[in-house]
C-alpha cells in the first residue's frame, strides 16, 4: 500500500524537495509513498485568485479565506484515498507528537495544510474537521517547512523503509524518555574517552548504564517529559526526580 | 550584512530546497542571507570515505565518528564569518524557541550540524561547543528537515524581509501565549458567523476579547506555555490557571 500525502500550498515547487532523495526518495522510487500537491490559489472564488483578506476586527497581516480552503481541502478529499485527515500546521496547534506520526504512519496518508500570512480563517477547523498541529515553538514563514518535517517523520516508518539499520524503540521519545548518548571509534580523541563501560563488554552493566544514562539527560534537559515518565509510571512528579536522581 | 548560514549534511543537495523559493527566495537572491553547504563526506580519513561506525558497547545502527565530524566543523568555522554558533539538529537536544531564533537572527549567521543514522559521537557537542537542539518531539531520517526549518525562522526575522505586511508582536510565542484566533470575510461561511465582538468596531472591546482568546486558547491547548507564562508574571501555575479561568 501507497502513503498517500497532498499537500495543499501556495508553494507546490517547494515539494518533494527534500524528500525526493535519501531515504525517503528512494521509497518514493520503490512507490511505498506519493506526494502530490494543491495549489490554493486555484481555489479562488475571482480573477484575481484573491486567497486572503483583511482580518475581521482590524490588525496587521493578511487571513486565509475560509471558502477558498474549503473549496481546497473538498478537492483533495475527493481526489484520494479514503479516511486521510487533515491536519494544518500552525504554531496554535497542539504540539505534535511521535505517538500520532506512529498513527499517521499506519493508515492511507494524510492530506496538509500550509499557511502563509498570518494564518487561517479559524471557521475552517471546525468546518471541515482540520486537526490543529505545532511541530516546534518557532514561528516559520509559512506551514511548508513543518510539512516537510512531518511528512519525513512518517516516511521513515513506513514498512520496509528503514530496513534493520535502525532499532527504533531506543530511540528518543519512544519510551519516553530521550536516548543515551552514542560513540563509537576512536577510543581516544583530543584527550576525550569512550566511557570506559561501554568498553567493558558487559551487556548488563552496559544495559544499566545507558538505562540511567537516558533518565538522567531526560531529567535535566527535558523536565517536561521527564514529568510525563514519572506519572505514566504512577510516580509523583517529584518521586520521577527522586528516583532519577538515584539512578543518574 | 548577510546572515550566513552553513549546513554540514551527507545530503547538500537538499539546500536551499524550500528556502529558494518565496520569501526566504527573494530574500536570499536581495543578499540578505546566504547558504552553503559542506559534505560530511569529504573529511573522512579513508579512501572509502567512512563517516560512520558500530556504536560503542552494541546496539542497532551506526554512529557518525567525531574526528570526521570535528574536521567538517573546523573547515565551516574557518570558511565563514567569525562568532557563528554551531548547532546540531537532534531529538537530545533542548527545544529551540523562538527567544533564541530571535538571537541567531541578529547574530552574523550559524552553523547548522545534520546528522543521519545514530546519530553523533556524543564528545563532539563538548569537544567542539556545539550546541543541541531539538525542533519537534519527532524522529527525523536526518536533521535536514529540521536544519530547514530552523533556518526558516531565522530568515523572516532579518531586517527588511517580512516587511510591514506582519507584525510580529502579537504572533504566537512572543508574548508567552498563542495567537488569537483570526477570521476575515465573508462574514457568514455555512452557517459560520465571524464572532460579533469583531465586527463591532470597538477597538477596545476587541482587543480585550483578543487577550482573553489568547489566554484562554493556550490554557487548553498548551497547559507547558500557560504555566510559564503565569509564573513569569508571578502567579503560581494554579493561580495562572484561576486568572485565565475568569477572563476565558
Amino acid at each position: 500500500m501507497t502513503f498517500s500525502a497532498t499537500v495543499l500550498t501556495l508553494y507546490p515547487e517547494m515539494f518533494p524537495g527534500p524528500l525526493g532523495v535519501s531515504l525517503a526518495g528512494r521509497a518514493r522510487d520503490e512507490g511505498k509513498w506519493s506526494v502530490d500537491t494543491v495549489q490554493i490559489r486555484d481555489f479562488a472564488a475571482n480573477k484575481h485568485r484573491t486567497v486572503d483578506d483583511t482580518p475581521a476586527g482590524g490588525g496587521a497581516g493578511m487571513v486565509l479565506k475560509v471558502d477558498v480552503l474549503a473549496r481546497a481541502i473538498d478537492h483533495a478529499r475527493a481526489n484520494g484515498p479514503e479516511g486521510r485527515p487533515v491536519l494544518a500546521m500552525t504554531p496554535r496547534g497542539r504540539p505534535l507528537k511521535q505517538q500520532r506520526v506512529r498513527e499517521l504512519a499506519q493508515g492511507p496518508g494524510v492530506i496538509v495544510l500550509c499557511g502563509r500570512f498570518e494564518g487561517f480563517d479559524e471557521r475552517i477547523f471546525e468546518g471541515r474537521q482540520v486537526e490543529e498541529v505545532c511541530i516546534g515553538d518557532i514561528i516559520l514563514s509559512g506551514g511548508e517547512p513543518a510539512a516537510l518535517m512531518l511528512l519525513d517523520a512518517c516516511i521513515r516508518l513506513l514498512p520496509g523503509v528503514m530496513g534493520a539499520a535502525s532499532s527504533g524503540d531506543d530511540e528518543s521519545f519512544e519510551s519516553g524518555l530521550l536516548e543515551y548518548p552514542q560513540y563509537t571509534r576512536p577510543q581516544e580523541w583530543e584527550g576525550h574517552l569512550i566511557p570506559e563501560v561501554l568498553r567493558s563488554g558487559d551487556h548488563g552493566k552496559i544495559a544499566k548504564w545507558r538505562q540511567a544514562m537516558a533518565q538522567a539527560d531526560t531529567r535535566s534537559r527535558r523536565p517536561d517529559l521527564w514529568d510525563r515518565y514519572g506519572s505514566d509510571r504512577g510516580l509523583s512528579a517529584s518521586g520521577a526526580r527522586q528516583n532519577g536522581k538515584d539512578l543518574g
